[in-house]
């Protein structure tokens, strides 16, 4: 999975600071997470090929989190997209959308699908050969899902040392991939195990945000590779953090902690602030592996 | 007045082609005309002081037009205004507007009104003591509105040279100015001609995007001292134009040559083209005075 930062600061954009949205890349198949005003810009300038983006996932109507979601949609149909769209939101994404696209006499010529969210337990949202996608329910103002994105398992690995010299054909191979002992022309069976390597294990990305410290995530994101967790406030504001729902970086450490992810990623800064090492440096007393977000900052997980 | 051009290009935005908004500062009272996607971040970087704008006016409901402005309103929000927005726009865009308040549960904390239009032939919007504003019915695939705004007449301009000598009051300063003549302490009455130059003649700015070709505009835009008009395409495309009712660079200028317009605008290229001078030079040999638009671009009426 690689994963690329489009937008990482709260509430308002600015020309350096552009609000929530994410491309997250699984062999190929690009989900956007979040989708603040100007994300059709920042993806332009990610040079993704917007036809690849089949699946957007939104996790609350606040506008520093889907405001841009109108802008893509219609850009998508100008620029001529066949392929269907669907957009995974809160009960009531499907009627904004429409009544927008109704009221331009722009109806996409493309099929564009709303899977709308209500549900306050995780639920299955997609899934297909090489990943899943399930919601994490999130505590903030309003109706919010994080993301739980989780590899499916691979194939087995073939041992390039143990074949050398074996007179393997095709079917052999997808054999051996596919956990299969084979048999050699000669009618000697080899065992699977002698000639592959365990694949790689599944890999998780979990997305929390917005949300306040919830203890209630901890099972869901258990382990995690990387998790995502807003940290709009310090805890100089915890006050502040409490009534609005956020969380301060230490707070999200402490989850990133409890839950023993392998890498936390701090994001949604408040603008408040004008250094965000500050961030860093509140969650590293807590947890080791931490990790500020960035605009157009890509990692591999 | 002041205009300054924040965005400029149809369609879709990209990072240096922002879609149509435009700011006209007349005496410090900042009028907002369309407001494209990005459009904030447009104006953040124009330095604008946010809270001057009080009147927003929107052409029509396609994207390229308003989809920037949810976000200013929720920005207006989150800056915490206090004094009142209007917006003028077509019938609908209240319940866009109100539909995305109610679901992020972020309802304005300042007054928030709505003039909606219907009307299909010109109304005055909006009067104060410096300038009035109307709309210009225009002709495209959606009800589509343009705005015509109308300097007051000035006050007399005192004379520096005549009043020399003369031990004026305040309020004779104030009677000079309203066209009165004046007494003073010594009896002796001088008549306002006197003491006074003519004013400044009044100003007109049509601002007419997105429409066809539209020869009933003529007699309402006539003699305005600066015209903006669109010209989404080149001549070469007029079958385009004439399907999807926008205008080439040769019917702008033949509007404007008709209307005996002081001076052209255009606008709203479709970004198929390279070279803006292509739409000067197809406009020039029609009409003389064309400039282009640009983003932030700024222009003395």
């Amino acid at each position: 999975m690689n994963l690329k930062i489009l937008g990482c600061h709260s509430a308002t954009p600015n020309e350096n600071k552009h609000t929530s949205s994410q491309l997250l890349d699984v062999k190929g198949n690009v989900f956007l997470i979040d989708c603040g005003e100007g994300t059709q810009i920042q993806l332009r300038k990610s040079k993704v090929k917007f036809s690849r983006i089949q699946h957007i996932f939104i996790s609350h109507l606040h506008g520093d989190h889907f405001y841009g979601l109108i802008g893509l949609i219609s850009t998508f149909r100008l620029l001529g997209r066949t392929s269907p769209l669907t957009i995974y939101g809160p009960k009531g994404i499907k009627e904004i959308i429409t009544l927008q696209l109704k009221l331009a006499k722009s109806w996409t010529d493309y099929e564009l699908n709303f899977k709308e969210l209500e549900a306050t337990i995780p639920e299955s949202l997609f899934e297909d050969e090489n990943i899943k996608v399930s919601t994490l329910p999130l505590n903030h103002r309003v109706y919010t899902n994080g993301f739980l994105f989780t590899t499916k398992p691979n194939k087995n690995k073939i041992n390039s040392d143990a074949i050398a010299g074996l007179d393997l054909k095709p079917f052999h191979f997808a054999q051996l991939k596919n956990g299969f002992s084979i048999q050699l022309d000669s009618g000697n069976i080899i065992e699977n195990k002698d000639l592959t390597l365990p694949p790689d294990q599944p890999k998780k990305y979990a997305y929390c945000s917005d949300t306040a410290y919830n203890e209630a995530l901890i099972e869901e994101i258990k382990e995690v590779d990387l998790l995502y967790h807003e940290s709009t406030f310090l805890e100089q504001h915890k006050e502040l953090a409490k009534k609005t729902k956020h969380s301060t970086a230490k707070e999200a450490a402490t989850l990133a902690k409890k839950a023993a992810v392998k890498q936390l990623m701090l994001g949604h800064y408040s603008n408040r602030y004008a250094d965000k090492n500050d961030f860093l440096k509140e969650a590293s007393i807590i947890f080791d592996n931490v990790i500020l977000s960035e605009d157009f900052k890509s990692i591999t997980i």
